[in-house]
């Protein structure tokens, strides 16, 4: 049994041109009209595909493929939003390559006894309501519904307005879902498969991630009469601390940790005032808690060193934690089998990324198929992944979803 | 002969309230809906004061006194805009004490031989539409109408249309007029009078100011699964090269300069995106040309040794200079013995600022009285001059162009 490639390809360029940027890249921000545009699409391909179509609270989207029992689904999927000026494969391909193995289910009229469902969270990236996989966090429970949808984005406005807008509130309550199995297909916006000549990656867990939140308050003042000796500059903090991260990952702690510095906002931001005051993320992720508890006070006194150098006051804010997600093993073997069944050359790895699928590992038994990402790249319009790989990706989940859709 | 200060005081608050921030700041930008509501609002007061209203091509605005011969004008005034969350002194005060300086001519029935016109400047400070000083400029012939015309806010809107929209494209050409002088009263910006204990700055001249924009390109990607040894990150460049701004300003070069990056901007700036591409402005001054001339070049160094230690492209643009500008030796003379007669203690002193008197002073004489700064604060709301500063840095000003204005 073969996805039909020729049919993954087309469905992946239809849905591409839905927020294509100049580039060929994607900016469809959660719940925004492109993200609509998208949704309303891959729910006709699920009617077409005959499946029942659910949404729930959170707007997130179900197609269940029935099975021949009253058993727990075999849930396979992703999302659809992307990050400004992202790529065309972060999310969507594990949806599409979801909908391929079910289309190809039907082709070769397989029966299984669970059922198979089609998942399409709503607002992984965090990109523009925060923080990231908002809807499997409260899936899982672990993020109140209210709090997701008093989420604003930075223009204000609230996530539960925009899903009533999109038409994506849904009925359905957003809670635990018996579950045989979740199953994500992602590009592994790294470097190590590419590097190791493979196809698929079998993913064994994902790392911890820690995001926190810095507010500098400086003084705001003329950049042409203040004397340098009077000056509390906030973005010369922030850029210590910019620095700081930088040094704590790389050089200090090494290993697999990274750090991140990606949102760095001035105000007022013009040329001739001194920034009164400066607001910036800090991203850590490493496969060990206990190294990420070792990182935060070493951020902690960074942030404070930055800013006492420089006179200025602060706010640091540890916001969103998520401890390491081993995936679970039985999954991970099964996903092996698969990939070795459909001919690819395979490895195990651990992702760097967050996913949905850490959130559905909490829900039961998960796992995650990697397909390579050129030059390591994504969250950018150049993402790519060789269409070969793509179907080695997709055969994988196809062979794996069967199988832990046939017993039991 | 002295100012009403209850009078001056009065119309200071009255001009306040347009634009007037939660913390009693302003924020005016040039050409916004409140800054056509303050100049309105200084029409009419220029109307009933019998002056004669005239909008030239860059909707300055220009209010004449008659003299009793046909000869050139002396003019005052300084610009209504401000930055954003500004104070409620930079600028408007300026235009309002010249407003009070005329008022207590007509009061005095002083009539002068020279025609005496109050001046409001279009987008004084650069906040909005770049560079500062864009009208003066124009007027001065340093700058090209066109290049004024077609300069663009950041959301893309060009200056003309705006000009238009608020009703202030005038018919009168933009370009120098018959001048016996140029006075400007501004508030100091800096610390200097304060410390001094002066309530009266006579300003000798604009010290040098140069503004440049670099442009960093690097590798967008993911927060996660890349590597910290593959990273090329636009931001951690950028922070290297605040961090060599400000060791240049405060310890290679010292003395008088000052250097500031104001402005930054990082794109996609989200918090699990590795910065593509970060833009940022430098803007260093110094009382000499010589110092500023040997800045530039280190400051290429520092944005070369920043941008090749990590990896990423960059574009340096030296794009706005202005030389050290002397007032004239007879005006800043004038200015000191009516800061004398007024009973206010002053000192000489530069500015640290640009100013339109720097334009101004390429077309006739011109001179600058400044008034205190508490805490030598400014473009911030907690910006404050106390009115019996005010009060004598006006009846200098009023003696000033007096005094101009009667002889020859």
């Amino acid at each position: 049994m073969k996805i039909d490639r020729r049919r993954l390809e087309q469905t992946i360029e239809e849905l591409s041109r839905l927020g294509e940027t100049a580039n060929g890249g994607l900016t469809r921000l959660a719940l925004s009209d492109d993200d609509r545009r998208a949704r309303d699409r891959v729910v006709e391909w699920m009617r077409t595909a005959s499946l029942a179509v659910r949404v729930d609270r959170m707007g997130n989207i179900f197609g269940e493929r029935a099975g021949t029992a009253p058993l727990p689904s075999v849930m396979m999927g992703s999302h659809l939003d992307s990050v400004p000026t992202g790529g065309r494969y972060d999310g969507q391909l594990g949806v599409l390559c979801a909908l391929e193995a079910i289309r190809t289910l039907d082709d070769h009229r397989v029966r299984t006894r669970h059922p198979v469902t089609l998942v399409v969270f709503t607002n992984e990236e965090g990109a523009r309501f925060q923080p990231a996989e908002l809807a499997s966090g409260v899936m899982a429970g672990k993020i109140p519904l209210e709090d997701a949808y008093n989420a604003r984005d930075k223009d204000g406005v609230r996530l539960v307005d925009e899903l009533e807008r999109i038409g994506y509130l849904g009925p359905e309550p957003c809670a635990a879902r018996p579950l045989r199995a979740y199953l994500e297909l992602h590009i592994e916006q790294g470097p190590l498969l590419e590097e190791a000549g493979c196809s698929v990656g079998v993913v064994e867990g994902i790392v911890a991630i820690s995001w926190s939140r810095v507010r500098i308050h400086g003084t705001q003042d003329h950049a042409g009469p203040t004397p340098m000796r009077t000056r509390h500059d906030a973005l010369v903090a922030a850029a210590d601390i910019v620095a700081g991260v930088r040094r704590m990952a790389k050089e200090i702690i090494g290993g697999d940790m990274v750090g991140t510095v990606g949102n760095l906002t001035v105000s007022p931001n013009i040329v001739n005032a001194i920034p009164g005051t400066v607001t910036l993320s800090i991203d850590v992720r490493d496969p060990s808690d206990a190294t990420l508890d070792r990182a935060l006070p070493m951020i902690e006194r960074v942030v404070q060193d930055a800013c006492e150098r420089e006179g200025v006051r602060w706010e640091l804010q540890h916001y969103w934690r998520v401890p390491y997600t081993p995936f679970d093993p039985l999954v991970v073997d099964t996903i092996e089998r698969a990939a070795r069944t459909a001919g690819a050359r395979s490895r195990r790895l651990r992702s760097g990324a967050g996913h949905d699928a850490q959130y559905m590992a909490t829900l039961g038994p998960a796992g995650m198929v990697f397909v390579p990402s050129r030059g390591g790249r994504s969250h950018c319009e150049e993402e790519f992944t060789p269409l070969d790989d793509i179907e080695y990706g997709a055969n994988t989940l196809l062979l794996a979803a069967a199988e832990l859709a046939r017993g039991e």
